[in-house]
């Protein structure tokens, strides 16, 4: 593959984002417009935000580690002249004035700003699909990419559990009219993580390094997660007291009691809450699809309030979605609290297994390639003699003949072409034939 | 509308870019959709590039005054930290270091890297479809965005007018089929333009400001335009020999004969080549849209080798749509040059005729509201409820009881919806009453 040129420019993508050839292209236009379809469904809207913000609302989000990730957006003109201008400023000065934008390391920060900022405008509750890029300068690893897309359904304005449910359940129906099934929706609730600290005895201000070691749990085992426990110094009496549960967790897989939450004094509102979900979507999954109580499920960003979940596929190790509900965030934007409930779908993840499972898109129209000679057929009638093809509501392609037009026409079946018609001049409408 | 906030962050969008409600969200994708289906029908496929590219590519790129427009991007870390330890370096020094990486100003660069990379694994000849968003750093003014969505089709291999015309359909069809008629498609061809300068005697070295104020003509007359050739020094009787031709384009307005291209030592095959594409393209336009010789159209970019088009509608001072062919681009980044020729739909003016015009997209399904009490309903009653109406085929959305039912009711015309239906514990399937 050339990747350096005559004048010396790469022709590879920058690094960390790809190109899209069709047959990617049409596999993702085609996963994109299903599951908008289901999305509809359940009465949510595409919005769209663009992709550049203000440096500010980026940074002072909490985007956890994805703000050391940002794009950051060269000032232009003389504000940056003049920020170069003052040369005795430390390197970490200039470095924090250099840039007034950034490209959006995820949707939620976006859609946060656009529903304060629209408020007035949008129904309420709002219920919105985003579909779109995303930027985050990783380093380029196998299947890690510095621009991917996110599919976030959200609703804002919606305080009890049934927007969970709608949204669980309209991923799921979105998953399945992909070709995806027997997945596995988990679910827990930060409170209960707060609930099972507090029983052990944990203090609240240790409570987020305790959750990121717990969600490690999949990965390390329990012996792997007390043995950092003790190694950060958390007291040994809640550890101890904690291992049971985390054991429990560990052996019962994906099959947890919620009976469990009575001994360690979670609230009755949030034990119903998860067991009205928990029972209305496996109703409804009729045994497509299951969902259960995991008690170690954590979810990484810090601005989850209520209920947390994802969904996983068996034979894959990550999640294929993941949400929760985050009531504060609206409110640290615009001083006022409002409901909020989100579930997002790992895009490219979910291509990727498409692909492994060479799931294709459904044809859009019978394709025929029109071959005519470019130098001697009368340009004029092969673009009639097409339009007469399309008039017969045939997708039809002028192609030039090749020199070997076997080979040509072989090659038209990977393209997806179902026929071909050569131009003669005395005939009035080209004859089809199948190819294969 | 609230644009900032009590922890002093905006909530407005970046300057000069733009939010999407659902409405307009549902305009833009419904646009889309039609012009790739008809796209389709041509046989074009969609491709998608990343909307960050090197910055050398689109520094040394052919992009005109779109150069000093670039949203650059900052280096991160070591690499950023390197430069700015440099600090003897002048401020231009410093400024040409600082990023690697810039936005996207326009989908013809990337498409021609796209090209040059992935020839190997595309057919050949390629026809592409590209929809998607581009940035330039435009004092923003009404109208005028920092980010916006180019819509492009292109072919790349074919070297005869037969892909012009093939360009010319498609976008023709394809805005039919959003509402737009009686549009004009104007045609010129940049070898008519060199052989007319070169007619008058103007000097090869003279023609790209010559041909920069040709393209005034629209805007400011024959007169405008002698006077500002004379104003820069063109030769008197050049200018003198070129007044009569302006004189003819200018009164002849959209309907000049190509005969005149006889008197001016044209190449018979330009001349032909363009007599073939507005004959093919006049019997297919069938009197829904016209196309005409123009001889004063010039086109701004200087990448242009031969035909190039623009379409106006009536009423409507810039054009919608334009293009050309661009037979040494890929050349100038592998040294091997590929017949090229596309034609952009400016997709931001489509949308705003098409919302002035008041244009909806057609429904997607009947938009039902199902609404319950989140406080005293059975919350997965509710929920079955809803699943029961979607499975009769309706679209459902779950909405929490506001105090002013009514008002609530009335509201939703508003959002698109054709019918509610309160939900009552005691029965089975919620009655869906239809809204007016």
């Amino acid at each position: 593959m050339a990747t350096s040129t005559s004048t010396g420019l790469s022709t590879a993508p920058a690094r960390g984002m790809r190109d899209f050839l069709p047959q990617e292209a049409a596999l993702r236009d085609w996963a994109i417009s299903r599951l908008v379809s289901v999305y509809e469904k359940f009465g949510f809207n595409r919005i769209e935000t663009p992709a550049v913000e203000n440096i500010a609302n980026l940074k002072q989000s909490e985007g956890g580690e994805n703000l050391s990730l940002i794009f950051e957006i060269l000032k232009r003109g003389d504000k940056l002249e003049k920020v170069l201008a003052n040369k005795n400023d430390s390197t970490k000065e200039l470095l924090s004035e250099l840039s007034d934008l950034g490209l959006r390391f995820d949707l939620t920060v976006p859609l946060v700003r656009f529903f304060a900022q629209n408020q007035a405008q949008l129904p309420y509750p709002f219920k919105s699909i985003q579909i779109g890029s995303v930027w985050r300068a990783e380093s380029p690893q196998a299947g890690r990419y510095r621009q991917f897309t996110q599919c976030d359904i959200d609703t804002f304005g919606v305080k009890s559990e049934i927007a969970e449910m709608d949204l669980i359940q309209a991923t799921s129906e979105a998953l399945l009219s992909l070709g995806f099934d027997q997945f596995t929706v988990r679910i827990n609730d930060r409170r209960v993580l707060t609930a099972l600290a507090s029983h052990c005895g944990f203090r609240e201000s240790q409570f987020n390094s305790l959750f990121v070691l717990i969600d490690k749990l999949d990965k390390i085992g329990t012996d792997g997660v007390k043995k950092e426990l003790l190694g950060q110094e958390f007291n040994q009496s809640s550890v101890d007291k904690l291992m049971p549960f985390l054991d429990m967790a560990a052996k019962a897989g994906s099959n947890q009691d919620l009976s469990i939450l009575s001994t360690i004094n979670c609230p009755p509102n949030v034990v119903a809450a998860l067991e009205n979900v928990i029972q209305s979507i496996s109703a409804v999954a009729d045994n497509r699809y299951s969902i259960v109580f995991d008690l170690s499920l954590v979810r990484g960003m810090g601005y989850y309030t209520g209920q947390i979940f994802e969904i996983v596929c068996a034979g894959h190790n990550h999640s294929i979605a993941g949400g929760g509900r985050y009531d504060n965030m609206v409110g640290k934007f615009t001083g006022r609290d409002v409901p909020a409930c989100g579930l997002s779908i790992g895009f490219e993840r979910m291509i990727t297994i498409l692909t492994e499972r060479n799931i294709k898109p459904s044809s859009t129209g019978e394709k025929i390639a029109l071959i005519f000679d470019q130098d001697r057929d009368p340009l004029p009638q092969v673009f009639q003699a097409a339009t007469k093809l399309r008039q017969l509501g045939k997708h039809v392609s002028l192609l030039p003949k090749k020199k070997d037009m076997r080979k040509q026409i072989d090659a038209l079946v990977q393209e997806g072409f179902s026929g071909y018609a050569s131009f003669y001049a005395d005939k009035d409408l080209p004859e089809i034939k199948a190819i294969k």
